[in-house]
């Protein structure tokens, strides 16, 4: 639809009656909130993708889908039963802004354990766990009142995307590489001020692969409790867990702290693009009400998720066995291993071996690599001289690190890991 | 999850070494935007349904979804090609934020016509017409710059809500009920100051029925064109135009005002819950590259809509016959006729029969009906009294009226007319 006739500025030049004369331009400024939205993935994708590259085929071990090589899908089970919903015709019509009451009955009983018992009043269901997250921080976080969130760091991109995008203001807590990505607590407690409307908890984590223990979960929720803030709490990959380890969930704690925990089918159903996401209100103080009223208000913006996948969800989350989720966990650590195990040896760099979901995080010692100054521009010149496509750790406010999505089957990793070895050699100054 | 230790305040007793203290409360006080985000329609729903009714089975004529009865229903082509995605399993990913390119595509092929091309990278995939509305309105108006956009009054109520959520100011301008809802230009261009980054023009429109004519969209293209001022153009009832009518979409008119489209397959399609809408860009002036900048950003904040019914929707759109909308259309006009035929001899009412879409608009002459102040009132009582359930003009900011749903099959909105009429007789006063 272009046709320029108007200069980049709008400014344009209108004959009338055979007189030009100057218009005043188009009122098409973006707004604040528009500019604000800012995704740092995204952006460096676009960028990184721009460059030419080698002959090499290009292996992208960038997005965090693990549907892109067709060696991780959803249950057979989840299939035949949004078959089975699609060909009834029952869903087609718009769900309530909460979410079907069956879905979120469902949902209640697949995340309920010992000590945290959770009911379909407590369910939220929202169009994939980035608009759980966008609600949570919409809902609690006030940009009217100078208020701000807590978000850890490194951590996932979007937490601070949609913070600022509506002007809320974020500050950072540390986690410590040495301690298998826990929280630095003390500069955790520090960072609280009276502005803090909400504590970011990522666990497992994006992108460090972390799993919190029990006793650094109650650490942390201590000191929510001791300030009075709430957590936010990103349960995404609870599923994701390696075998051997155990996920728990904020919420099944001994806790007064309200809790938004939000999580969805996307990474445990390894369906992220069916756009199921939850916000489970976990509110042993009874200080919520009001919360849940927005929640359910906020849902209304955009009538809430699709209804087909939503009418499928009690059988989705009761015929999916056990072991489909075991094997999907099984399957993601042999793949880390195989990066883990490849790039351990590498002068230089240092892998993390992450214990839960999709991720690998690798430091480059910057000291040996004189030419290469921080982890935008070694992704850049891996993608230019391998055709290896990585994140930069800038993209989780890290520097000097590079994240692996280890979702590709094993023979795709091998070679990614060997090329990474290659140029990683080719670069090392002692 | 609710174990009310606290009281609701949040205040909080707790006991330490034997002794009771006082805490702060939560910091769990709803945000501005939480609270600002008010939907008419849901709460006028809760409200009322809240109220103890008669005996009679209730008939709802209240939402706007036309899949509730079974009467109107997706074409099957749909299902078929939807069916198949889901088996295939290669859509269960994410899609790009502005939505997948064969969907894309398919779109714009099938909504371009004579004067108005569009192309794959005139379209953003909105999670629903909601969704394509709220980010129309999020891009182009400034909250922090005291903006504000021009809604229809009466008009549905999402452009409010979804404006004054973000601090958007709003502005209406009126429609005409004797002049077949047209706006009243000149109240309209009143009602453009400085600060008016958007008009938005709803056509066909809810809850009117109304279908402009070329004319009057010429006119208020103008009037935008005079003022710089780009139009937000909700065109979702597009397919719904009764037989014999033309619909006219703002974009195939010779303009130079920058237009944003806000559609989708929610009512053409009757499939509200599969929850696909978009934005089609019209800027024949070419300056909106920044407001589409702006649009993929905010796509990016809940990563798009479903990827199964995108995977579908080259299938569902070339594949779905003419037939299957002028069928539906041409059952919604039978349908009003019913509803219109049955309440034109009701002493003090007054139908206004639509050209287009789900619904119809019928004024009480309130001075006949001396107890009952507003629409509020008569909904309330219709409901206490024949079990009927419409919403009130209220919703849509005109008083005096109610709005019937005429999605139901005519027996069911004849029984509804019957009530209705006994009620007004017996309300009546000469």
């Amino acid at each position: 639809m272009l046709d320029k006739s108007c200069n980049t500025n709008g400014q344009c030049k209108k004959i009338d009656n055979g007189q030009t004369r100057e218009q005043k331009p188009w009122n098409v400024e973006p707004s604040t909130i528009g500019n604000n939205c800012i995704n740092p993935i995204r952006l460096t994708i676009e960028k990184l993708f721009s460059k030419s590259v080698t002959e090499k085929s290009i292996i992208s071990l960038a997005i965090g889908d693990p549907t892109l090589y067709g060696n991780l899908n959803p249950s057979q089970e989840s299939i035949d039963a949004l078959v089975k919903v699609v060909q009834q015709g029952k869903h087609n019509g718009y769900s309530p802004s909460m979410g079907l009451q069956t879905a979120r009955q469902a949902i209640a009983d697949f995340i309920s354990v010992d000590g945290a018992k959770f009911t379909s009043d407590d369910i939220f269901i929202c169009s994939g766990c980035a608009s759980s997250l966008e609600t949570s921080i919409t809902a609690l976080a006030d940009p009217f009142k100078g208020q701000n969130i807590l978000i850890p760091k490194p951590g996932f991109g979007a937490y601070k995307t949609l913070a600022v995008t509506i002007n809320v203001k974020v500050k950072s807590y540390d986690l410590i590489p040495e301690k298998n990505w826990e929280a630095d607590l003390n500069q955790l407690e520090s960072q609280i001020d009276d502005k803090t409307t909400a504590i970011v908890v990522n666990n497992p984590s994006n992108p460090c692969g972390a799993n919190y223990s029990k006793q650094h979960l109650q650490r942390i929720l201590d000191i929510a409790s001791r300030h009075r803030v709430p957590i936010i709490a990103d349960e995404i990959y609870e599923k994701l867990v390696y075998p051997g380890k155990k996920f728990v969930s904020l919420a099944s704690m001994e806790t007064d702290v309200p809790i938004l925990v939000c999580s969805g089918l996307s990474k445990s159903l390894l369906a992220p693009g069916w756009r199921q996401g939850w916000i489970a209100v976990c509110d042993r103080a009874g200080v919520m009400t009001e919360i849940r009223r927005i929640l359910e208000s906020l849902g209304q913006r955009i009538n809430g998720s699709n209804s087909l996948v939503q009418g499928a969800i009690p059988e989705i989350l009761q015929n999916t066995p056990q072991s489909f989720y075991d094997d999907a966990a099984a399957k993601l650590e042999k793949q880390a291993k195989v990066v883990y195990d490849r790039l351990s040896h590498v002068k230089g760099l240092t892998p993390y071996m992450p214990e839960a979901a999709l991720y690998l995080v690798v430091k480059f010692d910057l000291e040996k690599f004189p030419d290469l100054q921080n982890g935008l521009e070694i992704t850049k010149q891996l993608l230019n001289e391998e055709s290896v496509f990585c994140l930069p750790g800038e993209c989780f406010e890290m520097t000097g690190f590079i994240r692996i999505v280890i979702t590709s089957p094993c023979d795709v990793l091998a070679e990614a890991c060997d090329r990474i070895a290659k140029f990683a050699e080719r670069h090392y100054v002692e």
